[in-house]
């Protein structure tokens, strides 16, 4: 699908087809999409939990509001984020690179990110905002529909993913095919409202 | 350009020909599909600043540790967002859905942001996240390249671009056409390290 057909045919889409099963090789090709977004510094902090288990997805679901999409979509992403994943061996991030830009980039990557709490948030926020719109948009060139979510419990999906402790849940995605099209655009707002020329 | 081919051939690009201008309604194309990008709650809390002028963007190329693609690409987009969007008169963000609809989610965003400092700023991120990636992919599809950057000082573009107190700018993209291909992926961690299956 055209890249500009696919970013204006996605919509959040609730209703889902609960007896679609989305084959394997069809997620793998989404995940392999969404590892090539970019991160900061290549420290490709996110990880991404597959759930299609049904016992699995009801649990998520009571922790989402009691959302249908949850269970009645195909498969659930939980898109979580290593906080830590500047400092776990950041040389492999980098291991092709000729040695110079390994010499300067592996120390920058702890340089910019030790102790900086805040930084390593908005980090793991980041990165995985960005590897969502490859999801979906990879998922809608598939002729799959996608649901961003953030209403859910992070604590309640921490505990039912056994979430680590260095991590965080920026949001989840829940892919399937769609039983209806999503309403109609809520109220977008136009260019003039968002665009800035040069400065505010 | 097909959605696969725009998320695989899409790398960040350093060398920009300076010479070459991306004309005014091409960057409206590709910010036409940046606002097609999901925001929760539908609050479109993204603001794009575009920068194409050779003062301003010097000023921003000092405020980014002098690296040559601030000014050398066509157009640096820096990625704001309002931190405060959710209460600005969120029923626009919903005024074409019916009013059940209107009655239920616009008390709903209040209640969801008020008083949640992170929570707001995670929003900002996350959102700015997500329209990056349209935008990087929407310059890919129109054969222009890009590169996504968090290496500037917040604190001194904002006073170039007279970012408003209640507003944070989560990156920039700089978009134009590419002179030099990027080097080879750095270290690609595999899919196996990168997702698990139900639970960690």
């Amino acid at each position: 699908m055209d890249t500009f057909e696919a970013i204006e045919s996605r919509r959040a889409i609730k209703s889902f087809d609960p007896n679609y099963t989305i084959p394997k090789q069809e997620i793998d090709k989404i995940l392999s999409a969404a590892i090539l977004s970019p991160t900061s510094y290549n420290i490709q902090n996110w990880r991404f939990v597959i759930i299609t288990n049904k016992e699995t997805k009801a649990k998520l679901r009571a922790a989402s509001w009691n959302q249908a999409q949850v269970t009645d979509a195909s498969v659930v992403i939980v898109l979580c984020a290593d906080l830590l994943a500047w400092k776990k061996d950041p040389a492999r991030y980098w291991k092709n690179a000729p040695k110079a830009t390994q010499d300067y980039l592996v120390p920058a990557i702890i340089e910019a990110y030790e102790g900086q709490d805040q930084f390593q948030r908005d980090e793991a926020i980041r990165s995985c905002g960005m590897a969502a719109q490859t999801i979906m948009l990879a998922a809608k060139a598939m002729n799959y529909d996608s649901c961003p979510m953030i209403g859910f419990i992070p604590e309640e999906v921490a505990k039912i993913i056994n979430l680590p402790q260095d991590h965080i849940i920026p949001m989840m995605i829940t892919i399937g095919k769609a039983l209806k099209p999503a309403n109609p655009r809520g109220g977008q707002l136009s260019l003039d409202e968002i665009v800035v020329e040069d400065h505010f």
